[in-house]
């Protein structure tokens, strides 16, 4: 059975938001990255070359995909959203988290304002799941978290991470002060010197705007990384997901048994 | 006057290493990005609108480009690489840093083991570049540093750091122990439990495969960026770029005055 021509034009048109939207499914390509999703998400449909479909009887089996089809290298590459497509495209359902406040208490939680590279959203959905942070809330201009873009960047953490989307400002008034807001600003306090407890939420701004001035005033917290050597001329600022990465290892840091 | 057929062909042309090869020219595009370079780079060309050549024409007369070309919106879509260009593409002129060992003395200094992807290694740079680190030797088959897509993300960056292209393990060998080679591997020791001298080299690996056997049997001391908690599933690693900072940032940290 080869890969129809309905098919491949379902997992292209999952590169649309409003598509995703509208069937709650995704795409996810890859060898690793397929193996690393199919136990995390409910799968549609595989399209895979015999080896991989060979290769992979026993992972098909568990997780038992509404549909899988051997499709050949030529199918894949007009279905695929990759310069270099791999053996297999999944699409998978989009899990809906239900959010609640107490997914908050006694963890550290990103906030996200407006990240829009897919590429750097991806990035801090990685760098969340190697530090253990389990929920990001996001401004609902944020990239979306199951851009193909997005889903390949972040190496299969977007199946341990769960994104919310909501209106940031509002979500923070409703919080009430019960949380602690960390945010890092070029005249913020040097992220060294001070505690960081691990109950907290750490919010990180847009690319070229940084975190918008109505958050801005809702943070408790204003954090500097320290350039070296301090005052030297040096590039303005670093990367969202760079700073995101420092920051939340130096949250982390403090209570790493050495 | 307008941006000739014949330059538009030049600017695009400069999308190819072995263009800038033979040229010694790159291409920076954008207000922010040229406004950073053109002090720090000699100027063949700069392409912009009326309004650009207006606002900077102090600037243009402190750095006396080659050539200046009122150029349309049109013009400069046609030359740039950019998918939303912007008022400025400017052709500059490569710089050569001879390398000497002594650079290495009383520094940080980065090694790149065939990072491949620009964007990775234009956010190293402006990591490099925010934790002073002046030099970085790459391994031939790591991006070029002049790759559009690599002046682009560092952000200006390039203008402050130098890289160096070698092969890596004679280079090391070279060397003769004087400096320690630090890495992070998934084995390694926790960076946080043991002393960072400020006079090392930093070893960071390619995207899929890490650092090179090779290599990595001349690296002294072995590093883990420890993930949070301990033990629990996780991502298999951290992307080259957010591993880089963390390094950095922490080696930074012990002499960051607080």
């Amino acid at each position: 059975m080869a890969l129809s021509k309905n098919q491949i034009k379902l997992i292209t048109s999952l590169a649309l938001k409003k598509n995703r939207d509208v069937s709650s499914l995704f795409v996810a390509e890859g060898n690793k990255l397929v193996a690393d999703l199919l136990p995390l998400f409910g799968c549609e449909l595989i399209a895979a070359t015999d080896e991989w479909i060979a290769e992979n009887k026993d992972l098909i089996l568990s997780v038992k995909p509404a549909a899988v089809v051997a499709a050949s290298k030529e199918e894949i590459k007009k279905a695929s959203a990759q310069n270099a497509p791999q053996s297999v495209i999944a699409v998978l359902r989009k899990r809906e988290v239900r959010f609640s406040e107490d997914m908050l208490a006694g963890s550290l939680t990103l906030m996200l304002d407006t990240v829009q590279d897919p590429g750097n959203l991806g990035t801090i959905i990685r760098i969340a799941d190697w530090f253990g942070i389990r929920n990001i809330i996001c401004s609902k201009e944020t990239a979306d978290v199951y851009n193909p873009k997005v889903v390949q960047a972040s190496m299969g953490a977007v199946g341990r991470v769960a994104l919310h989307y909501c209106d940031l400002c509002a979500f923070v008034d409703g919080l009430k002060g019960k949380y602690p807001l960390f945010g890092t600003f070029l005249d913020g306090e040097n992220i060294y010197g001070r505690s960081l407890p691990q109950e907290a939420i750490i919010v990180m701004g847009n690319e070229g705007n940084g975190i918008s001035d109505a958050l801005a005033e809702r943070i408790t917290d204003r954090l500097l990384i320290p350039n070296y050597p301090a005052g030297e001329e040096t590039s303005e600022s670093l990367n969202v997901a760079v700073a995101t990465a420092i920051t939340c290892a130096e949250f982390r840091r403090r209570v790493i048994a050495v």
